[in-house]
């Protein structure tokens, strides 16, 4: 049914997966690049998905005691460098405002990379007492690192995203807040962007700068490679050490407070895209979809067919997200558009179906049709969209657990990621130089150590020696 | 009731305005400064304000056509430049940015102090037909202009907005989208923040830079000085020309689109703090009260007590924004405290309504106690935010109007600034020379020809030549 024309303009995944992206990204009009170098406007069908994905995220946050606040964009020189590690990591890849109005600044201005340092000058003036703790805050703002290569929604030099900063009493709290935050991530992906991933924690190699621990949750991507999708850091007390945070105790002397920060950003649009998406375009899971039931008339000029649809939409618009393409193209070309948009519903409704009293409804995902009686049409829509999200997350899995491997040693290893793609299970010794060579022979890195620990074997597959932790190895995004 | 100590911390608005706007700020943890010159950070109970806002106001924009998107923050300078007029009046203060990493940029980029630029340059990509029109863009975004002078919410380095950026197929168009926008603004005003605004045109000497035409909403402060609260330009074919935008019409001729743009900021916090607070701290409209509802249990360590509070905030909880105070401070703490923050209702009760079967309800506005049975409460809560809004845009608009003053000539105009505040009606010939004269003289500015003109006399105030229209006057913030 689809209208060639609008097809053939996708390259297949199979042929070339990047180019498939970049079609895409392109036709389903999410975004598009700029004459600013690196950077991307997010088009309306791109920003009405942040929009939905930001909703939803901010509502999980408020019931989750978390305060949204807005800080400086701009950082001090002074106070980037306060924390060693920190400014190592970030230092190299931040813009630099030297200039204002007229006149050079004093000292220079990095914008922000991420807010660390700001949220603890913040803290170090909020927080006097243990009455004044927890400090649960975040704010969405977009953020600057100046990355080498781009690619739209998954690396450019800005991005949207949401950083929450906390502080706390004790270094328990930081860590149940820390997990707290990533187990709410998790289920963010999976009931909302129908996305399984696994948690785990990052090795030291892969942890944030000035990080205790890191917490991540890593995707499989359609192409075998590995999307970090949330990270979750525990700094312990080591910010409050740099910049001075403390408090005065319950039992009256001073203690440094402990941190926590967690993000997710615009690129996990480009995961639903690397997650969902097929050769006809996007796959939207329904509750980020900007439009979730695509009304397409069919022989619209027809007496009675445009009010139809039209009657329809007024009564799925309570409960649903609902448009009408009453436009002058053909039926064909409706779909087409519909399908590579991602919308996860397309309703047809012809004169024949008005005579019938029925109507025939569309799966995006599966292309399956149904036909629907039209005083069914709510209640059957609201259970699609249910069952869309749940096949969708379900496919996810299916597709990780089938491109998720196992080697024992390095033979094993480098075969699989020779003639495949995916996460591998490997067994690792805790050191540092067997993750660099495994980068350097194979371009994978680690993921994370999982929360759920396997035993593959006794031994690390690079080294050999006594085994410390299993590992997800990965190319990643 | 009121506790002394938190109130005592507010210097009263008679004795120092300016003061006084500082304390509420403060008191009410709005918004504090920061490690960053000019840049302030938005505490949680200021971004809630903000979010309230933005909300309904988006909401507003989508029923209008619009649609967000996000455009990057960086400006090459090449771009800023196109447009003559416009460089020459954000050049001066904007920041920035001549690194990227460790490395010099080959052409350094502003940081946006507004869009328009980017939009152009978008739009020179986006639109190729008639078909492609009118394209009704907005983003929400932070923007840098760098202000020597600086105020907290008023006038930052960096402040929080939205900017609507259009383009169309006709003139006629683009003068009725401005218009639109205009009355949006305004009903908003009104509606939502309870502020009544004057809506009119800004002279030339005041319009945008590059615009055709300004126009503009003012609304008047407590202390009689004027806040520009919300612009909404005509750029016509201006930026069109200057960028290269242009379209296939349906004649198959090549036109230049016509353009507006229009935005409101985090200013408009400043403006709800200057129109309906007073010597106790904020007054809050219901609309954009983060709490609603301050219920505060008396004798709470009664049996019974705090149960019948959080019984109470479930049941309005499904309408309304409630919380609970149930620290261990005490009850005339609480209230002073809920004054601060401005809540539009508190609800008292305890161990005596409790048997009464009833609570007490007082506005914050007018401190007025409001007996209510139990089971009414929701009722009487609903009826009341209705009223506290009314009457708070009523009592608005007579402090409005009794400070709107008139003069026919120079001394009498001079009079009024020297003796009272406020909007002050004046003909005006039309010549610059008057409106600067007037600057020098009394560092009155003219806010807007407003729409609904009157004729105060003939001839112009300043230099007694014919007069063209009537002006509002004022010092502004």
């Amino acid at each position: 049914m689809a209208d060639k024309k609008l097809v053939e303009a996708i390259t297949s995944m199979e042929e070339d997966f990047a180019q498939w992206y970049t079609d895409v990204v392109k036709k389903a009009e999410l975004c598009d690049y700029t004459s600013v170098k690196g950077c991307m406007v997010i088009k309306p069908a791109g920003y009405a998905i942040w929009e939905l994905l930001q909703r939803q995220l901010d509502d999980r946050f408020k019931k989750a005691g978390v305060q949204n606040v807005y800080l400086p964009m701009f950082i001090p020189e002074s106070l980037l460098q306060k924390e060693k590690d920190h400014v190592e990591g970030f230092a190299p890849e931040v813009a630099w405002v030297t200039h204002g109005g007229l006149q050079p600044l004093q000292e220079r201005l990095c914008v922000r990379p991420t807010s660390e340092t700001l949220f603890c000058d913040f803290y170090k003036n909020e927080v006097q007492s243990y009455r004044d703790l927890p400090k649960v805050y975040n704010q969405w703002c977009s953020v600057v690192r100046w990355e080498k290569e781009t690619r739209p929604f998954l690396r450019s030099r800005e991005f949207l995203w949401q950083e929450g900063h906390t502080a706390h009493a004790t270094a328990e709290e930081a860590e149940e807040r820390t997990i707290q935050m990533l187990n709410l991530y998790a289920d963010f992906c999976e009931e909302v962007l129908a996305i399984p991933v696994v948690k785990g924690q990052k090795t030291d190699k892969e942890k944030f700068a000035g990080a205790l621990a890191t917490y991540t949750i890593e995707s499989l991507m359609h192409d075998g490679k590995a999307l970090q999708s949330g990270t979750s850091h525990n700094f312990g007390d080591g910010f409050a050490r740099a910049f001075g945070i403390q408090f005065a105790d319950k039992d009256n002397t001073l203690k440094y407070v402990h941190q926590t920060s967690w993000g997710m950003t615009t690129r996990m649009i480009g995961a639903i895209i690397m997650v969902h998406g097929d050769n006809s375009g996007l796959v939207l899971p329904p509750k980020v979809a900007p439009i979730q039931v695509a009304i397409i008339p069919i022989q619209q000029k027809k007496e009675g067919v445009l009010e139809k649809a039209f009657e329809l939409r007024d009564r799925l618009s309570g409960s649903f997200r609902v448009k009408v393409d009453d436009t002058d193209k053909s039926p064909g070309f409706k779909f087409a558009e519909a399908e590579m948009r991602g919308f996860p519903l397309r309703l047809e409704i012809g004169p024949k179906d008005i005579e019938a009293g029925k109507c025939v409804l569309c799966r995006r995902d599966t292309r399956e049709k149904i036909e629907v009686a039209l005083e069914d049409v709510e209640a059957k829509v609201a259970e699609l969209l249910e069952t869309i999200h749940s096949d969708m997350l379900e496919r996810a899995r299916t597709h990780r657990e089938e491109h998720t491997y196992i080697a024992k040693d390095m033979a094993e290893f480098e075969k699989i990621f020779t003639e495949k793609a995916g996460f591998v299970k490997a067994m690792w010794c805790g050191n540092q130089e067997c993750e660099d060579l495994i980068k350097e022979k194979l371009s994978v890195t680690s993921r994370c150590m999982p929360f759920e620990q396997e035993k593959i074997s006794d031994t690390c597959v690079c080294c050999g020696r006594p085994a410390q932790k299993m590992v997800y190895w990965g190319r990643a995004y």
